[in-house]
């Protein structure tokens, strides 16, 4: 197993401008493997569903040989539910229900297959949860990365200060970084969140692109402005999957590494938003990858 | 002649979280020229001040050999004033005060040796301004470009749109290209712009850098994330006057010559926002341009 994926695997109910779907296939667990998957094979997916999840849903995973033997399935509870509200512009949203279900007992067991896993990607849970996580590894991985929120900052402070000091990356947005720093100013608030324990802290700014930061060095990796923005749910959840699937395929872990992983997180990430839920992400060809990326590097280049 | 500057020469008063100056040096003309300068020479800047406007700041532009000689004097007015206050982010502001005084009563006339002048950069003014200026030169400039705003999408729609079926470049920022198409995603605002007669639209972003558009081609300039953001007043025109001080130095005008000289553009709108008013545009040499040249690139190239 070269990458272990933490995460919620959910039915989401999404309403923008451009329409409302019924219950779908969502979960920070569930964008990260599937966008992982289209730059790296050996993935295992950690996470917890009730009897509702469709084996329909089940065989995305297993056709894209996503292994799922650390998906518990807990016949006698519901999936985590969410449903949200996208406003106008797109960049702000109200949650409008949140039902934990089968994921407020989570208990994440690694599989013995996973236990030296390289890469190992904790998307936004409890933060106890995610220390449990790390803590059950046999062997450090080459890279633990982890993702959080706003929420945990405000409830869970303690908890998360604990994980942030066991991780290497740290992605965010940039409200996030503000919260978790104190300092308004991102490259003050960057500079503070690298004392706290992740060597890499990558700020996502959606249509504005994503910052990395280390001790030393910065990058701007810009966002490719799209036609059609359809319902943004996941795009960080991609984002990190396309970053972490793109860490672990190269095996090689380094500031120029996470640039180029940022650009192919960015590159899934611009498909994600495109269609509601997980359409894209289940429906695009390495053809559709490459061709973005080609994109992506001529919209960001110049010659000076 | 090579680049003619056209727009206010202002006394600006600004509040920021960072201080509150008294009345200094302001105006899109000013900014546009002092960054204009620091990349060609044979500027001549074309507007006007009433007789309060002191000698020391008419020195400003005649110790650096910018042509003054369509800078009119008023003596019986008083020079345009602006006073703002930004709130908390910087990223928006409260207009205090805006006293046009002899700029009401503006009549520019292109003095003779800048009637072939080949780059013509028009500062947000009154359209029928910016269009009596171009209908004065004696040869069509290489390239005009012009900046312009909201208030005049309200006020002087009909004159505003004959000025734009006459540039080249337009300028405007993201929330203006939107009122201007009637478009909210970006992407369709710029197809929809660039109908309207400029060939490039550059669509800026503040902290998020500025995008380039022609009817083919993207390119995405991050801004470079900064430690002190001051006073934001000018950072629009000095990165207009970065990029066509830079046009004019090369001479040459296409796609991948717009993008380099939007990299300068926000190099040097990087100092302005730094200091209160015209401060660092005054001080910077070509040293610091290049070592935050080196930055940006630094910042912004990976290797895929």
């Amino acid at each position: 197993m070269s990458l272990l994926v933490v995460g919620s695997v959910a039915f989401d109910e999404v309403e923008t401008p451009f329409g409302k779907t019924g219950k779908i296939l969502g979960g920070a667990g569930t964008y990260i493997s599937l966008a992982a998957n289209h730059l790296t094979d050996k993935i295992l997916l950690l996470s917890v569903v009730g009897g509702d999840f469709p084996e329909e849903y089940l065989n995305h995973f297993r056709n894209r040989q996503i292994d799922i033997s650390g998906l518990k399935v807990v016949a006698s509870e519901k999936t985590f539910f969410w449903a949200g509200k996208y406003h106008n512009d797109m960049n702000s949203r109200d949650t409008l229900v949140t039902e934990l279900n089968v994921l407020a007992g989570f208990d994440p067991v690694v599989p013995p297959n996973a236990l030296d896993a390289k890469y190992l990607m904790l998307g936004n849970l409890t933060p106890s949860i995610q220390k449990k996580v790390i803590n059950q590894m046999r062997t450090r991985p080459k890279v633990v990365a982890m993702d959080t929120m706003n929420f945990w900052m405000q409830s869970a402070w303690d908890d998360l200060l604990e994980v942030l000091s066991m991780v290497d990356i740290l992605t965010i947005n940039d409200e996030e970084a503000r919260l978790l720093s104190g300092e308004s100013v991102i490259r003050k608030a960057a500079r503070k969140i690298l004392t706290m324990g992740p060597k890499y802290l990558i700020v996502k700014k959606g249509e504005h692109g994503a910052m990395l930061f280390d001790q030393n060095e910065i990058f701007y990796a810009p966002a490719i402005p799209l036609e059609n923005v359809v319902d943004p749910t996941g795009a960080g959840d991609t984002f990190a999957g396309g970053l972490m699937g793109y860490l672990a395929a190269k095996d090689s872990v380094n500031f120029q590494e996470i640039k180029n992983a940022m650009v192919y997180g960015s590159v899934l990430a611009s498909f994600t938003v495109e269609t509601f839920g997980t359409e894209n992400l289940l429906k695009i060809s390495g053809k559709d990858i490459q061709g973005r990326l080609n994109e992506f590097i001529k919209m960001s280049s110049f010659n000076l």
